[in-house]
Order: structure tokens, then C-alpha cells, then sequence
């Protein structure tokens, strides 16, 4: 059980990662509609690092399943639809290396999550995919980073999933407030 | 001028990075929410790797002021409280470096602007700090990255600012959706 202290954003309350999806596929304008709301979230320069490929034709979202780690796999089947996250490694106007990228295209992730949460769309980001593979299928160039690929869809019926994920299909809970707060008291002596 | 394609969640639309801010002070229990909001992020195995520092007492503000870069320093005057983003760089659990660990911080980073915004604040991050310096003073220990300081307040009144950042001072834009998105097909070799 999620408990608050504070009254947040119901949409950050009552956002979580499940893995029950429906296969009703996704409208192509959704998720151009959740890629709009990624791209206006702030970055380092207004570089905006992030870049997105969608996934939504039936044939190639199938394939694209044959490049999950099997754990993913097993829960995946119903997907109906996927968007991969990749940055930019460098600044484009000087090639000096962003070390911002990832964390930039993270608030851009954040922002999606969101917005697809108000459209009662479903998401759950995903590291465990044979990344190399991937992006030598789609011929990304070597400056961009593959860093997540997010399933897209609606809530689907739990019930229909192996045990041991049916039995972890609810919102994850977060460690207290306290232990993500560090105290930092800085010294007189820097005047 | 921002334009939009799709309907997208207000708050992600109007939410900006200005520096005209009041020095009226920034509650506590103001910042520990924007926290808390943050940490409800997705992050890879739920790691969390996110941590924060909260600088709002008057004294602890100066100081850290004193770690911008200069740039920055010019319209910070009136900042009245911020909040260090930090990151765990290895996984708790197995102490393996964690790759995901600063994009799952942009995603809380994400969250905490979007709950700053609902309550009336305004945000802006910056990368242009003393790093290191800041670090050593603040007794960081060499596993933690410090990846942004966040200014946060209400928004002030922009004839104050000095020229450049006053005629800066509006929402930036954002290159076209198809310009973020990479065309990607997989070729039928792989199944």
C-alpha cells in the first residue's frame, strides 16, 4: 500500500508500472500526443537530448518482442504498443559530451508517464531488451544511447498473467521520505 | 510562442523555467512534498537512486549561492530555497553500477517541477555549480553524483532581472515533434 504524507498530484499517486495489458491497439496520435508532452520538459540548454522511435503496427511490434530479456518477455505478450527512449550523447552544436542526456531524457519519461496516465493509457519502462541487437536492427547511429523501452496500452486483466507476476501486480511502494533526504549543512568558512 | 499539436496536460504545457523569483520564503513542508512527489518516479527495479538536499534556511541559501557560476549568480539573487539532485551511481543491492540511475532521477526531477507547479511554485535547474566544491563542502560521499541544483519559489517580477535574462524571460520553445522522432523498421530477418 502507497501511503502520502503530503497532497501531491493524483496523477503521480495513482500512476504505477503494471504488466496486465490489454492488446487494443494504441492510436497513433496518442502516442505522438504522449511524445509532445515528453519533449516540453526542460534540459540543459534546451538541447533536449531525447529522441523516440514508435512502435505500433502489429508486425512490428511483434518483432520488436523477440528483443526482450525472456523475464520481460513472459509478460509482454499483449502489448499492443512500444516507445524506445534513446539521447543524444553529445551537445549537437559543440560535440562536447552531455552528461545531462540521460538525466534530461528521464524528465522527458517523466512527463510521458503522465500524460498517459490522463489518457488511461497504461506504461511500463523496460532496461531488460537486447540493446546492442536492437539498434544495429534499426541502424541507430553510434552518438545515440538506447535507454528505455516503454510498453504502452490499456490495463488489462491481471488474472490472465503468470503467478508470480499476478502475485506482484500492484503499485510499488517507496522507501520513507527520510531516507531519501540527506543532510548537507555547509560550513561558514566558503565567506 | 509555445504551440501544441495535441491536447497534452496543462500543467506540462504551462510549466517553464523563468528566474524572476520572489525572495519570499519557501515552506518546508512545501519542499518535502515536491520530494515526495518526486520519489513516486518509476525507477529500474524500483532502486530509487534519487536523493536530495533541501537548502531553505536563510543563511544555508547564501552560502549556497556562493557555489553557483556566475552566470547563474546574476539572477539568483532572490532564489529562496533549493534542492540538490543527487544520485547513487552502483545498485544497493549488488553495488553494480546502475546505468539507469540518472535518467530514473530525471524522472523524479520530472515529477517534482510538475507538483512544484501545482502549487503555485516556480522551478529551474541548473548545471552551473561548483560540483565539486559543493560536494566537499556538503560531505557527499565519492558513490553519490550531484546532477542538478534546482531553484524553487514563486515567480517574482521580471523587470528586475537584468537585461539579457529580462528579454530571455518567457517559456522556451521546442523543435517540431518529427525532428524527435527517429523512423525505425525492423527488417523481417530476425523471427
Amino acid at each position: 500500500m502507497r501511503t502520502f504524507n503530503y497532497d501531491i498530484m493524483d496523477s503521480i499517486k495513482e500512476r504505477w508500472s503494471p504488466r496486465a495489458f490489454k492488446s487494443t491497439p494504441v492510436k497513433e496520435e496518442d502516442l505522438r500526443a504522449l511524445v509532445e508532452a515528453a519533449g516540453y520538459a526542460p534540459s540543459c540548454f534546451n538541447e533536449q537530448p531525447w529522441r523516440f522511435v514508435l512502435f505500433h503496427e502489429a508486425g512490428q511490434v511483434t518483432r520488436l518482442k523477440s528483443y526482450l530479456a525472456t523475464a520481460n518477455r513472459e509478460w509482454n505478450q499483449e502489448v499492443p504498443a512500444y516507445v524506445l527512449f534513446l539521447y543524444h550523447k553529445q551537445f549537437q552544436h559543440k560535440g562536447k559530451d552531455n552528461r545531462w542526456a540521460a538525466f534530461d531524457t528521464g524528465t522527458a519519461w517523466g512527463y510521458f508517464s503522465l500524460e498517459a496516465h490522463r489518457r488511461g493509457l497504461v506504461t511500463h519502462a523496460m532496461a531488460g531488451f537486447s540493446r546492442s541487437a536492437l539498434a544495429e536492427a534499426l541502424a541507430i547511429p553510434d552518438n545515440l544511447e538506447l535507454i528505455a523501452l516503454v510498453a504502452v496500452g490499456e490495463y488489462g486483466d491481471p488474472s490472465k498473467l503468470p503467478e508470480a507476476y499476478r502475485l506482484r501486480e500492484q503499485p510499488g511502494t517507496r522507501r520513507s521520505l527520510e531516507e531519501s533526504l540527506l543532510k548537507g549543512e555547509l560550513p561558514q568558512s566558503r565567506l
